[in-house]
């Protein structure tokens, strides 16, 4: 693999994006007194543990190379994030995945317990359709009520909780290629390519350039899962903050096992290419995304 | 107790409702090919196993009081009622109130299993808002969103989830009265007042008709959980189709241990009176409102 080419204009955002998206996360979860407190320390700890912050960044740049308000994108950024963080609270539980260690730190349900875990990421995923619904993320219902809807139809049973739902029942066989595409286009693509569509929606673009965008996220989530399936299997525990090498000792089919390592890059490269050449119609504005889609291949954890 | 003096039009009326509200449950989870369906089917079988549909009952006659259109109704009921078919598949898991039997059936994670059972609950509230914001429930995107934030309102860690957090934290140890009381006007009030409130929203009434449903939906929610806890110490696991003395069982606070059985069904009572009052300046097209709330505290499951 090459030297990461990313762009120091891209991190500089990227760093920025992150600590905004972090005080907007913070902001949106505030402590209260009470027994519920514990909840509320719970989302907070599985929502603000760090994390690359891939998807809220996608949203707020996406929204910026339209023109929309930043706090209203950070928002969205905000609720894309709680999303993934409910996700990834109940996938680490121990009757799904059973990680007990997640960006290096004790998963939710071992740093509380089960049952907390399960309502935190619950909670999260409720609060996520909050935010996008309350009047402060626009003042247009339409734009509310459509963001409500696609990240429903991203993260429901026909995306993310269904590709998980194939993910597990395909565990320990060989899923041919066209399955696991259909699998990761479902539990990681849907949401990635949603953070790209939420930024659109957001700031009501006409059909055409959101049809350019939700092909650039289909793109690049599906590079970005292509890419996460070579560094499991390359990577160690320590450069990743998780359990290395967990999918090939579980038989699971991925990228590297049809196309091997070689292929599986080549495979990535081709769709951050693609990826880039969605946002041709789109100026300068759009090099930041541009960036990303080299950065979610050449990233090394 | 007095024999259940239910009236012939209220069972009419929930009759019809339920087997319409069942009927909409089934259009809106319709069964898809491919690996995943055995999550449609797990959501299926935790959405549509009976139940007395309260919540769906609630939503679908206060719509039709203000006059809003039938099958948007019937569409927010069917919301309401895949809401809270999501907190029970989640409530009986075995890091939770761990219950093999719902309805007199095995409870989603023992006829599935316990991965199944949390992602079924996960996609059920997914689906719950998705219902809320799709261009069916109302051409009006401002009711849509609306719609949406009351019941996220409603459920997440401000409600139904910080309630049973609370409940959880709270077991086997004492309670006084108004920490019981704040639980229960969470943990079950909440998504009760919020199915009354939704029909007032549905049909943009004025704040003053919304603020009488609101009470109604209020008192009517606590006098159902008054009347809960008397029918779980009075009440046989048969009748109840559940686990009987579960609560008394495990140590926790109930309106029961703290103001006796007869106190209790009093408290019942002067709640259901006051949910009658609430409806005081609607006329004869809210009778079934009223008769529902004598139901609630006359019910034997």
């Amino acid at each position: 693999m090459n030297a990461p080419t990313t762009s120091v204009s891209l991190k500089d955002a990227l760093a920025r994006a992150c600590s905004e998206i972090e005080n907007t996360i913070e902001n949106l979860l505030p402590m209260v007194p009470g027994d519920e407190s514990i909840l509320i320390e719970a989302m907070r700890y599985a929502a603000l543990g760090g994390g690359k912050r891939l998807r809220g960044f996608l949203a707020v740049e996406v929204a910026t190379l339209f023109g929309a308000d930043r706090q209203a994108a950070l928002r969205v950024a905000a609720s894309v994030e709680l999303l993934h963080a409910y996700s990834l609270v109940h996938d680490d539980l121990p009757s799904m995945d059973d990680d007990d260690l997640r960006r290096g730190q004790p998963s939710t349900h071992k740093q509380f317990d089960e049952a907390i875990a399960i309502l935190a990421g619950d909670a999260l995923q409720t609060r996520a359709f909050e935010i996008l619904v309350e009047p402060e993320t626009s003042p247009n219902a339409t734009v509310r009520a459509n963001l409500a809807l696609a990240l429903a139809q991203a993260s429901g049973s026909a995306g993310m909780v269904g590709g998980q739902v194939i993910d597990i029942r395909g565990e320990g066989r060989a899923l041919p290629l066209d399955q696991v595409r259909r699998l990761h286009a479902l539990k990681t693509g849907a949401l990635i390519r949603y953070a790209a569509e939420s930024g659109a929606i957001l700031a009501d673009v006409d059909d055409a350039r959101r049809a350019a965008i939700v092909a650039y996220g289909r793109d690049l989530g599906t590079a970005f899962q292509v890419a996460d399936d070579v560094l499991d299997s390359t990577a160690t525990a320590e450069e990743l903050g998780k359990t290395a090498g967990k999918d090939e000792a579980s038989g699971k089919s991925t990228y590297v096992s049809l196309l091997g390592i070689d292929g599986a890059r080549a495979e990535a490269r081709r769709l951050s290419d693609r990826a880039r050449e969605a946002l041709s119609s789109f100026g300068a504005q759009a090099d930041a995304l541009r960036a990303l889609a080299d950065y979610v291949v050449e990233r090394r954890n």
